[in-house]
């Protein structure tokens, strides 16, 4: 089943709003299964909705709609769909009686245009509007299944999620099962993995291998297709270990982890505590890390240490390492992870010094990081980047290349099992 | 002129990211009286991608595409457009040494696959990047103009608003001038601010007034058109002063002012010093306010006081408060905004508390936060805030209400000129 995705609204043309439906819709198919070959975005005009439409109908078997069923005149969708299908709008009791009470509710009289809302095209099948006023709709006729849901994502996500995805899981009914799975990477390019790869890109057919890089980090996703999840599985781990054995060293997690939810889990799973002491980070790596629910009893807390002073008077540092190796040293980075948990009774300590840019500190350019990781009293490992992107980029990057070091180093201590 | 937006990426069309560079361009397009009457995604597969070409073609007159310039053989809009307009490739000289400069900075062997990104349609216009490897493009034939720009919002946007545009504007204008300006509105929701201001969207033509919400933000975007700048500003001033008359409270900053840029701004310039204490945010406060370039004279440091026995050992919280008021209190913001400025030695001392969420704090619900803002010996000021979203949207929120609280109380103090 191919499908393309139809957004109506002058506003996303405008660039007032973003088609974040497009999204949300594609990722529930491509679990499903079902591909999805173009999207498109048209305004709130029935000559190009229908152009839209006609186009649509050369190249797609399910094609779903998302806008234009709200009661202004700008609302054409149904309208323009009732009129090139060449079939009709009646009124879906339900709905009406749905309007009304929402009306009542709020204690406001009913406007005539909003019992617009509740027509439907003649035959459908009504999907409920369980967070607004207008229903969706799918119907089908000879050839095609057209899915018409409202704009507003608080109405159309579970609408679709709810209703019509499961309509849709029911029609496919086929012996086939798609599986997904996606492997992360962190501290390796994009480029350089595929290169690593190459020959596996190339040979792909069943599974295929997705790669998508963003934010310094490059996934892959394995998508198999079998007669059921177990043997589309065994696809998928053969692909896998073939994958591994290659660029292993950089996996840090799977499907939805993040670096920050990996960490997370980590020092939960092992009621490990930690903090840090930030300087050119200035709180993103404890912040990124509180961004997973339940971090509390992990992260009891660190420093912000802007200036050589705080370095000081509040850390502790000696003045004999900031004179002897300068701030922007693997000596102060050390000194910030271990002087951080000692101050904290943590068993961790992380610490993050460097030259975000756009100026140098010093002798060191913009772009050199230090990051510190002291576990329990072991002497602190250091690691050294030399960045080259933006102030804010660089540091985003340190922070996640900060978790990306701290997850290798816990697995090694066997704080977690191999995925 | 009639443009079409066709982003290029099966990322897309799996749905594992949204199509934000569509808004973005349309947005700017549309300040240049450029309709957009299509957006198109598209997956890495050249035969649709032509097909897609072939349709935007048929009715526009303008065809931006974003993605697929990168170094992987996923990567095929150029020579796919290429093919299609039967014109050749060639290596800019420029970007050449722009990549292989970008490799010798980072120390890692460049892979041939990188140096593609330097290929460009032969007689187009190069866009530089200045935040990543691809050059863009503007190629003109007898009939159209074709823009070719990079996938990454980060590449793109630089480069579409400040080499790509002007390079529009001065095709489209050559007598008129459009002028620009944006005002920026914190603490009052879209709908509350457009219906005061309701009368003044009804009458808009010259200047046109676009609203814009994002984040919790709301900007009014004014675009004026004149014979030349200055009279494109009198139009402006006019109606933003009318526009000022009414919800001006709410101003906070223009053009490309951030919250954070803003209290960054004030800072530097009154030489203040800050530092703060932070709870819920765990270092987000100070960590956006060090996104700005020189903030390292002002931001001295500060603290993240994740757990209650942080706050007492480190900050030196009374325990007395914690009982008495609780953690999720005015009493307990104030206190460590107090607290975190006198231990810090600055003018300034923030506070934030509260629940981020899913899970309540006792009798607190989620999305309760108090902030605390001390401002020299002055008893600290406390606001109290009941946000409703996810735990991580909370979390910016607070932070985004600390910033316009911060300047608010900074500009009455006579800190800061009305802008």
């Amino acid at each position: 089943m191919d499908a393309e995705i139809i957004a109506v609204g002058s506003e996303l043309l405008l660039g007032q709003i973003t088609n974040t439906n497009a999204r949300f819709i594609s990722n529930h198919l491509s679990e499903l299964g079902i591909n999805v070959y173009y999207h498109t975005v048209v305004g709130d005009n029935a000559a190009r909705l229908e152009e839209a439409i006609k186009i649509a109908e050369s190249r797609a078997d399910l094609i779903i709609f998302s806008g234009g069923l709200g009661p202004t005149k700008d609302d054409l969708t149904k309208e323009t769909i009732a009129k090139h299908l060449q079939t009709e709008l009646v009124y879906d009791v339900d709905a009406v009686k749905s309007i009304e009470a929402f009306f009542e509710k709020q204690n406001r009289a009913m406007t005539e245009n909003n019992r617009k809302q509740a027509l439907v095209l003649k035959g459908c099948d009504v999907l409920v509007n369980k967070n607004g006023m207008a229903p969706g709709m799918i119907y089908d006729d000879q050839k095609r299944t057209y899915i018409l849901l409202p704009g507003p994502p608080k109405e159309m996500e579970p609408m679709f999620q709810f209703e019509a995805k499961p309509n849709l899981a029911t029609r496919l009914h086929e012996d086939a099962q798609i599986v997904s799975h996606v492997l992360r990477f962190y501290g390796i390019g994009e480029a350089e993995l595929e290169v690593r790869i190459q020959d596996l890109l190339d040979q792909q057919s069943n599974p295929t291998i997705a790669p998508l890089a963003s934010d310094g980090e490059v996934t892959l996703r394995i998508t198999a297709n079998a007669e059921n999840s177990e043997k589309a599985w065994i696809l998928i781990n053969k692909t896998k270990k073939e994958i591994l054995e290659r660029v292993g060293d950089y996996l840090y997690g799977v499907d939805d982890d993040s670096l920050s939810s990996k960490v997370a889990e980590i020092l939960i799973t092992n009621h490990l505590t930690i903090s840090a002491a930030e300087s050119l980070t200035a709180g993103l790596f404890q912040s990124e890390l509180a961004a997973n629910p339940g971090i509390s009893q992990s992260l009891l807390g660190g420093m912000v240490t802007y200036t050589e002073q705080v370095k000081k008077e509040q850390l502790g540092m000696p003045k004999e390492i900031l004179e002897k190796y300068g701030v922007v040293s693997a000596e102060c980075a050390g000194a910030m992870a271990h002087l951080v948990r000692e101050k904290f009774h943590t068993d961790i300590g992380v610490g993050l010094t460097g030259a975000a840019g756009p100026e140098a500190h010093g002798d060191q350019p913009a772009g050199t990081v230090w990051i510190g990781i002291a576990i329990g009293k072991d002497q602190p490992a250091t690691y050294r980047l030399q960045l080259s992107g933006l102030r804010n980029t660089n540091r985003l990057r340190a922070v996640k290349f900060a978790f990306y070091y701290l997850i290798q180093l816990l697995v090694k201590k066997g704080y977690s099992k191999d995925k």
